[in-house]
């Protein structure tokens, strides 16, 4: 019998969002040409014991930018990189378009930054940043361009749009079919409250926190859904964090909206007491916060159940700093592009508080869908040949040392996984396997996307 | 026997929130002194045949002030005198604070401008209109005055704030046991809409409408219950119209808020096809706006569950006026004080929407709990011997000719109601008999109130 | 000033359903004559400090009877005086008419057995143990009689009636307006897990209880519910012990249907420990069963929110015995009928799980409305002058040394009560006052009912 | 390139439960070796414009026996023509083993009846219809030869068993990893109700309807659902026809059981006008009966939304008769194996109320994991080459001239349905094509079964 396809992933069990089943993964050329049995390639990767995955897409990560003030420490060089060894073979950036600049010449500013440095596809979000009608106007511009993706801001300053402007521009972004995404928190509570705390002399993450009640995270996530349903437009509502939120996605969805939500691995794992640490501390002073045990098993069983429909993971850390008296501490930030799958495994499936199929499908496949990848996230003929052979008995314990971001410690540093990538495939390529990095930079595709709703 | 009291109602059936029985009512000075068979007093009234309730209460009208662009065509002269036909023997005016000026200034002007000049009691509530700390900081030395409600519009210029001064406010009422009171409308989706609305040359009632959709009534009351949760502090929505308000308002209290709605009259009975007629119509192009026929009825179960609590009448009606060209037409605003009883009489319990101890608590009891008025609202003795003999078989056809406000036209036009108040009493004094003004405007005392969660 | 009335009750604090006021309460002959200030008697009772109710109502007793197999050691003299002590001036026993027999005939068997010997006011339901459509046929005559709540069982040999007998006789009591009454077990479970349990050798309460899960209490009840709603009847769930039960009775009331439910001390007291006493464990050994904690606090909330309407007792205690091996025990029965209304004071009251409001309604004025006593359970002019003055400060240790069932334990032995009933009235007769019993046994009426829906 | 396969169905949408996408499907042998572009077989054929979906499976279908009362009309030779002419390939009967008779007798009996006329695969569920400990103890025996489904009667004489044998039962099935199956209906209160029709003259099919108020379909679905929950087992309602059903199948499972719903077609799509006509409306006279249109409406909705798993179509054609004085009418019975595929694209997808996924999920894919078929519903390399092109275009109006049941009549006669299966491969063989039948009855295999919760 002939080889009939370039590549195939032999003898894994294919897990899909709804199965899963012992088959060949065939490739050719750059697609996803068959699964099977018994299929033959001139190129053979052994997959026996191993689950068999489409890549995994992280639709949200800071990658660094030639802005002074941007201050995240991977580039899309190392970022892919890191990437590619969590078994990620898309990630979408922000192109956080500055206020005076037009939507295109943002965005075009942020396509050529990243042209030729990535190791995997990727694609950006655009952050609409000024109050203005005439960025507004220029949304379908940029659909029409295949970035039908629009992120707004409720909270930081130089982000944050009043919710006129958002509304406005979620009109045009529904009109075209696109997806709104929101960092949902209500500002003028939270600063009131980080007010309070200043004049009360309460300073930290724990005050942080606080001035960040459940109760409003609840509050901005119904009014991101309400105007959304006004405006008509999809929505996605960025790093939920509490019971309330989900109670209000839910809420929605059961009225018939067609809105998402996504969860992080930090808002699932990490704990308030992870504050305490004087060095690893400060790096989890960021916003929306840490919260309390109740909502890390409310999201779980959101996740679970499919209420939140993503796991993303908001990659953007930063390297230690020593500051002038010798203190070495940690700026805000976290790192989990590589992570997020062997963790997502270890604390989701193997706890028993996700099933394997949704575990991918939150990882890999409801992500195109939300996203508009068409040809990522399924292992269908035809797909991107994207594929990822996961060990599921394959142990490691995080820490700077195994990991490839460039920073010197890691989020999740000490925690030991059971579940990890052996094999990274994009396009038909093998990128990474066992260990070794066998692609270059620069490989990497820019993503333009349709979007249906999921 | 000698005669025990100095009044006795004889014969009826007394109504309260829960119970109807035939009982008399006895007063002994400005109080009631007692509920009993077989009371004898110096003077009685004969009930027999009718219901006998305490006098009903209207939290939320609007008598003309001195201001000039104030402009409501009922004083505190004719407007009481036309509740108190109605069978309403308190009401519940704003003292609406001009910025620049402190809450205690304001109050005191607006406290001499009722002074000696109402047939009935008042009191008012505070409507903070002004974004500043200093005002804020004001609220505790009113609360101690006797004034524990704060009325914030989240809409209107001139009149609405930021939220992070209605949250900053509600902090402070919510410290000295208030009551926050919300005109719930989401500012910045009407703002833009009616822009849109402009631009397309849409105009008029209909237009206003379609500028405030439901969904966002429903965002705006979630946001104004979410900001009192957090402020910890008791909240009273204004006018509710929508089910989506009553759905979230239903959701707080189910989550345990202590948390009250208000609906008007106007809401309940009143048809978009209204707004067609061209002399009338424009009165009622208020907001929040009429609404359609599955509000109506989500509105008139909400308050027969209880969901809603009180019924008033955000009383301000206007006189009608003549153009430039002759055209006479009506400028908005709704009549309602002397026809709230007999109207959710007549449509409420006749109708078979409400018992008759809902529609009298929604009407007297509850609001006195609600607004923390503790002699009025019940029967029972020490209370204010505030009485009203209603006679449920009495039909009136409404219109100028019958009612008592200083306007050439009502609200309810032409609507017949069966019920109506036959003798309304406060304090003892008989103020209204068979239609007969028996006492003199200026009666009226000012009320001070002290809540309770009600 | 006359003295215009036979007694008054002075200076205490009035309780009703909803509001809690300081008033006189005067009796003129058996009947309430006014509630008021100032009212003075040829005799008065001193209140102060005191909390003044309508005498509560027990409406789940078994008194003895003259059957030889009926072993219940309170007779309605004994009974009744226990009652009287507690604040109960009415209480319903069942007449449970032996198969074979006329309903008439049976009825009038346990009126003759009553007849003279009560020192309180009595009703009884009627049981139907015959599954026949002549007894069926019978049941307008006995609601003409003034006997309209029929009890059902679905449980217990010699009682239970098939489903099909059940709505049959469901129907005649709709039809007159009358109350069905439920005690709902699924029988082909339990007895099922019983055989199941006697084959593997497992007995005693906690087997008991094991055969009964509480799934399928919610399942007998959604059962008796559904069966009510198609039947047209109003009916009322006796000693709810589960969330499950709570849960279908919540469900079938927010779906329009009028449906009551009752909760007993014990289920929200005792607690399944207190079955491995050798002693006084086996009085527990009944059905229902004492369940865990959870459902405990699950009928807690149902009763605070009214979800449970009332709590009556199921009074039938056993005197203890010894058996031949020198063995005491205490055969399975409780005692509550003189405990009650102190119990719920100081553990629903006191502890903060009822409002004093509440707690007055479940035990006193929800099951006048119920059972359709209508001159019983509400202080209002022209219903019955049971009044019941209770100091909410009198500490009290229960045990038979204190109480006055015949029985020689108490269910309750060793708790300590705050609350308890100084003077107990009955159709302006002073039962017992300050400990001392003042009238005698042979005045309680029976009472005879008209019933609408609650 | 070799002709690797031995059929390729190319160039089709392949539809699954949740994809639909362009894949060629390839045999080799009796099973699915590939999906993938640019397969080559030996055989190909051609789906261009078509869907292709895996065979349709019937769980509920009634053939033929050779008992003299049983009268279906179609026999295991015609039914399974007509399964296959509309796409199905798998059908699933009852052993309706007789009281008196061990369960593998009536099992073996049954299976002998079947052998070697079937022209597709089938499996039987086994029904208990003797109320026996020793027929419970037989249960293990059966599921251990591969029939863990066993089904229950709640009504008919000869039929149903009492809760406790159904219970007792339902432990032994759930032990087993077994699925209980009940035809959930409240006997009792059903010949209550048909005793007082009779006793009233009122027959036919209006009064069976009304002696079997949705509100007690209801019941029995609970109560099936809780005896399940009790005994530990996965359950099945079959034929669901009332939103009281739905909502407590809602709930059960939102509570976490495993449970499952099936629906008809004739419960969709037939109106309770249909039993006027005096020939066919007879047909439509079973049990339980047709609904209002709010229970279509219900239905459609808990189906889309996946709360009703599966379609089936409880096949039991009837021919008509003629009676004595010569009126033609037409027995008791529905036939839907040919025509449901067809009937629920066009009245589901086509109109609104499915996606193209959910219907074929609950034809195909979801069947198969209720019923514990492993190797069918799905199109996945290793599954049985079961396989239909479905066209969507095509129309046919149905009736017994075009269709293939062994009736004179159709159930749908007139119905015009717009999508139709071209061919129908099972096992890789094509039984049927273009309207023409390519293989013989007999070749269809006795399927044993393997369950876990779905």
């Amino acid at each position: 019998m002939d080889e009939q396809f370039d590549l195939v992933v032999r003898g894994g069990d294919v897990v899909t969002a709804h199965e899963r089943f012992a088959a060949d993964v065939a490739v050719r050329g750059r697609r996803i040409a068959a699964l099977g049995h018994g299929l033959r390639g001139r190129r053979e990767i052994d997959a026996s014991g191993c689950l068999v995955l489409p890549g995994a897409i992280d639709g949200h990560v800071h990658m660094r930018t030639e802005r002074g003030y941007d201050m995240y420490d991977d580039t899309f060089e190392t970022g892919s990189v890191a990437a590619a060894f969590g078994g990620v073979t898309t990630m979408i950036d922000q192109a956080q378009v500055e206020p005076g600049q037009s939507l295109a010449d943002g965005l075009d500013a942020r396509l050529a930054a990243a042209e030729g440095r990535s190791l995997i596809d990727y694609g950006f979000h655009v952050n609409l940043r000024e109050a203005s009608r005439e960025r507004i106007a220029e949304i379908p511009e940029l659909i029409a361009r295949g970035f039908p993706r629009f992120k707004f801001f409720m909270f930081y300053d130089g982000y944050f749009l009043p919710d006129e402007y958002i509304f406005a521009a979620m009109q045009e972004v529904g009109r075209g079919g696109g997806l709104a995404i929101v960092h949902a928190e209500n500002r003028p509570v939270i600063l009131e409250l980080a007010r309070q705390n200043a004049e009360a002399g309460r300073h930290g993450a724990a005050a942080n926190a606080a001035a960040r009640p459940p109760v409003i995270e609840g509050e901005a996530t119904h009014r991101a859904l309400a105007m959304a349903a006004v405006a008509g437009t999809d929505v996605l509502i960025f790093h939920m964090t509490t019971q309330d939120g989900a109670r209000e996605l839910a809420a929605a969805r059961a009225r018939g909206q067609t809105a998402y939500g996504e969860v992080c691995p930090q808002y699932l794992l990490l704990t308030e007491e992870a504050w305490e640490d004087p060095v690893s501390g400060p790096a989890l002073d960021f916003s929306p916060p840490l919260r309390g045990a109740e909502h890390r098993e409310a999201l779980w069983r959101a996740l679970g159940d499919g209420v939140i429909d993503v796991v993303s993971t908001d990659h953007g850390p930063r390297r230690r700093v020593t500051d002038e008296e010798g203190r070495v501490t940690t700026p805000p930030g976290t790192s989990g592009i590589e992570t997020r799958l062997a963790l997502m495994y270890t604390e989701g499936v193997r706890a028993g508080r996700l099933s394997v199929n949704r575990w991918l499908d939150s990882c890999c496949t409801r992500p195109a869908a939300v996203f508009g990848l068409e040809r990522k996230g399924r292992l269908l003929p035809g797909a991107d040949a994207d594929v990822v052979v996961f060990d599921p008995e394959r142990e490691l314990t995080l820490g700077p040392d195994v990991l490839h971001s460039a920073i010197d410690h890691s989020t999740y540093e000490g925690m030991t996984v059971r579940g990890w990538p052996r094999t990274t495939i994009a396009g038909g390529e093998v990128l990474v396997h066992d260990g070794e990095q066998l692609a270059d930079v620069g490989r990497g595709a820019l993503l333009r996307a349709v979007r249906d709703s999921a």
